[in-house]
């Protein structure tokens, strides 16, 4: 069975199995307060011209949740797209904590500034919750990636509407390495004021690096963690992930490789004249097949059904640091021997 | 530098890690519901007569958080020592979900069944929290454990009551193992509502089984570890871990070390007619001793400051799966010299 | 200055104040445990065959926040149309107890069967909060009513999707006594789970008698009241109060009163040829002005602004039981006069 | 039956009353943006040098909520004696926020400065809640009251700690009134960061004034008090009861008889050698008597059981604005027969 399914599908890369691994006969101090965590930072701060602050989260809901409930007062409330994973996918991770999400419509995934400026002047008393934050993620929920100019545009916004702008980097890797991203890390903590680098879909076991750049939201951010059940006794394993992912530039060339084999795989679909549902360029691929042709391609792998009409299902393919060509090409034989199977 | 800090001081043990970079080349399905987590849970349920459900969890609080938020209805309340975890240690975790933790006086840590009485019926009426959970550990915060009379009694009173019981787990290898234990993991599942079963500070990575044995309170736990952002997404992770300490007994032969080195540093210390704060037969040994005995220590071996009053400094040592004869030895040896050097 | 602001624009009905004074000798029992709460209770009883609990809280906000909170799970969420109060004008309570409002388009504020339905299918794991309650108001936000076709159908969606039906009465008396209204109090005890019978916009000072008909959800409700800060002390003054609405039709009476003359008002404004947003059949009336009118008649009128296009205001004209047609009359002649003047 | 269960058990004083009914035909602003506010909190303010922000609310927990939860960060405490309101009588509505109460031992209800050091001292890290608030009330629960030097002194020692220091003025009036204060509304004002004048126990049917003198604290609070759901839609009438208390000094002589006719209860109660648990000048009193005579008592007379021993049962007695010669006098001419009776 070969697995498109997602990005999290297996231990880790090699090299941070053999950090670990390398690492297993010394001591080290607990909660992150480490010298493993501390080089990590290091190696992240590299890339960032201004001083920031780097903590380790265990996932993705725990720090979206941990960085929203630091930062807001409770009658405070967050903007996303409808899409935006605290939205649909966290079980109401972020109203357990007491703030409302306030949903808008996307283009491609991606927040317009209009609708930031629309949600803000809808929203004018107390009788109804204070918009301080706008939420997006980098790559969306769809693949695609936001561009420098868009970005500043919305931190432009944010600035003028006193909003915070956070960026969930749980695809970070992949959006930055995209050849449609003119963004670095360093214009990231530039233009937000908070973000995450995504170890789990990247990489690592698990594990995500919080970057918090504006200074007036570094204060006792390690209590918000602990509160929110994130600090792991044994941080030190997070830090020598991380290390292990900026060392040599490994971070980014696993997400290169990623992207690489999504468009060598949107390659070999296009010339399969297969639909895609929309098409951009990182490492999720969602296409429209027959539901036969989907069923006959499940016995050999594996993917996500992302929905279904009375025409057509849509499915999504997903490659990662650990996807090989072979398995492409693979994938590609078989579709189009289905594809005449079935014609 | 040997350290007696804590047992959570390494990356975990050799076999873990093994198993971790055995299953590397292979595909797993996400957020827990992988074979290997089936199978770690199948391991589990061996030692347990009743049919229970298996979770893993990535920590400590984040399991007490989920646990005690799943279960307590807004207005419901859970009891615990003043010493508790929850009440001390977890940055306020429970109130942050909306519940009231009512403390009572422990002895060695221990709750009394007259305590639950008292607070129960000390809230009578709509104007206060409604008791609802008792909240144990074992081993507790000290180092003791409960034996199988007193957990049975403490069930007994809590079925009177209507409370349930819940026992955390984070030290329930070196208490199982305990020469003082005469309780077994289904008497543990027979006799509590929920546990859990700690493999951070036994040899994991991270990671602990909550184990569900009241049917009442299974119900859609997989949202509330969701909302609480403690669901891995590489939650096969945890499974391998798991099924790794629950092959071969690994699990209570990690904790027979911890036990069986801090009966030998005991051993040792009290040849030296050391001063105990409180004694018993887990991995945690609390001393007191001189302040400067205590400065001329810390330059080899690190420990924990536990308190310090006029006349002394109490200090925790800690032993774990990774303790060695070796390391016991050298302490004593450094102690027993710097007695004498400083005499 | 003539209000046709709101139903909450003056203290209350004078039999109401009456109340108050003649009990102003007597002592009571405190926190709604008195024997007018209780009598005020036998009376709305009267009204519904099956026993019912009945509560009295403070506002309609603290009812809705209350109620959803004791009825709901941490990862249990509400369903509203978007114009909900609970989803825009509770400033996040709803959310502060830590619960998704899931938000769906409605038809003239109601809520569609097919829509309910389709957010239930679309929420179908656990990284997804769970939807388990249904959110209604009867009259809803823009003046309509549902009919008891419509609640016993949206009752039994509701039954078939295990969801809760919770019909938010702040304005229940005008929809009661509209000519389009076919259902009684016991009608809706029988359909809904629980619901508020709204005392602050029909004559009483404050006040919501929030009526638990669904058995299961009765228990420990005063809980729920004293932790969300709705127990009055003086309890037994909402008590007289309600017993003053419940004694001969009060509250029915003044309810017909507010639709009569909006019946009125509607009627010589259609005369005029005014221009209505939307036209329902209780106590408000959404009409579409040009600026300049809309200018003129703040002078001499209270209203509030709804919207504003390019091309005209809307206004919202809100009658109660202390309009009197000479108020309607005045307002028409006046509106009158500006048209002609301005034109 | 005569009362003197509590200082709420009527519906309100006479002009209180009055206040209202002048005030029925007249049209007022919703949500407490009304002129009779305004005017109301300006008589407030004649008595602070400072300009402070006044809101009105509805009940003493709702009133403590909120300005909690407006404070406080999620992982921030508030310190109180074990006796608190926020402690024992308010149904965890502050853990419900998020918040831990910390307790510490008081001394006649009143905290200790060096208790606040204590534990602030004991909450060194981010694994335990961070102190941030000190929570008193005057008078306190066992009816004492704080002097000049004390509040000045916990208001030095809440700066140096980084401390707010709030004050629960439930029964504000009588606290100020008392023969042992020496304090004014001004200097509570300057030691306080907020605090609230109690409505409800000293004449008005309902509402507290929530005093904010800390600059820093004043932004958004009304998002807050609607949040948790306190804004009373009537908020006028809050402002009318208060304007009539605060005319001619009511409030503060309607606080004189409560304490008057304690001191008068007080002195009969010595000329009967009764046996008192504490003695403070406010309108509490706290007496031991046998089991038969309370049950006696309670034939003619309501008042609360404070606690019971072996050996008497100890009464609350309360008197208030409405406590009249009369009723002491034939309170204390029926104990002393059924004392003789019963000897």
């Amino acid at each position: 069975m070969i697995s498109f399914k997602n990005d999290y599908n297996n231990i880790g890369h090699p090299l941070v199995l053999e950090a670990l691994k390398s690492a297993s006969n010394n001591y080290f101090d607990g909660y992150g307060l480490d010298e493993e965590s501390k080089e990590a930072s290091s190696l992240i701060q590299k890339y960032i011209k201004k001083e920031v602050d780097i903590h380790f989260l265990i996932g993705g809901t725990s720090a979206n949740k941990t960085v929203i409930s630091h930062i807001l007062k409770p009658y405070e409330a967050v903007i996303a797209v409808d899409s935006g994973h605290i939205n649909v996918h966290e079980t109401g991770a972020i109203e357990a904590n007491g703030h409302k999400v306030l949903i808008t419509k996307g283009v491609d995934g991606k927040i317009l500034p209009e609708e930031i400026k629309r949600v803000v002047s809808a929203h004018g008393d107390e009788h109804m919750v204070k918009p301080k934050m706008v939420y997006i993620s980098d790559s969306t929920e769809v693949g695609s990636v936001y561009t420098k100019s868009e970005i500043s545009n919305l931190s432009k916004i944010c600035k003028e509407l006193d909003l915070y702008l956070y960026l969930d980097g749980a695809r970070l890797g992949v959006a930055l390495m995209s050849d449609d991203n003119d963004l670095t890390l360093n214009d990231i903590a530039t233009y937000c004021d908070v973000f995450y680098i995504g170890g789990t879909k990247n990489g690592a076991l698990f594990g995500e690096a919080v970057v918090i750049s504006n200074k007036k939201l570094k204060e006792s951010f390690r209590y918000s963690i602990k509160q929110n059940g994130g600090m792991l006794a044994k941080g030190f394993i997070t830090g020598i992930m991380f290390k292990a992912l900026f060392t040599n530039d490994l971070y980014f060339n696993l997400a290169k490789n990623a992207n690489f084999m999504a468009a060598n795989l949107t390659k070999g679909l296009e010339d399969l004249r297969i639909d895609f549902k929309c098409k951009f360029k990182t490492n999720q691929i969602f296409i429209n097949l027959k539901e036969e042709i989907v069923e006959e391609l499940k016995l050999n792998y594996s993917f996500e059904i992302w929905e279904k009409t009375i025409t057509f299902t849509t499915i999504r393919l997903v490659t990662s640091w650990s996807t090989t060509q072979k398995m492409i090409e693979n994938f590609l034989q078989d579709l189009k021997k289905t594809i005449s199977k079935l014609k």
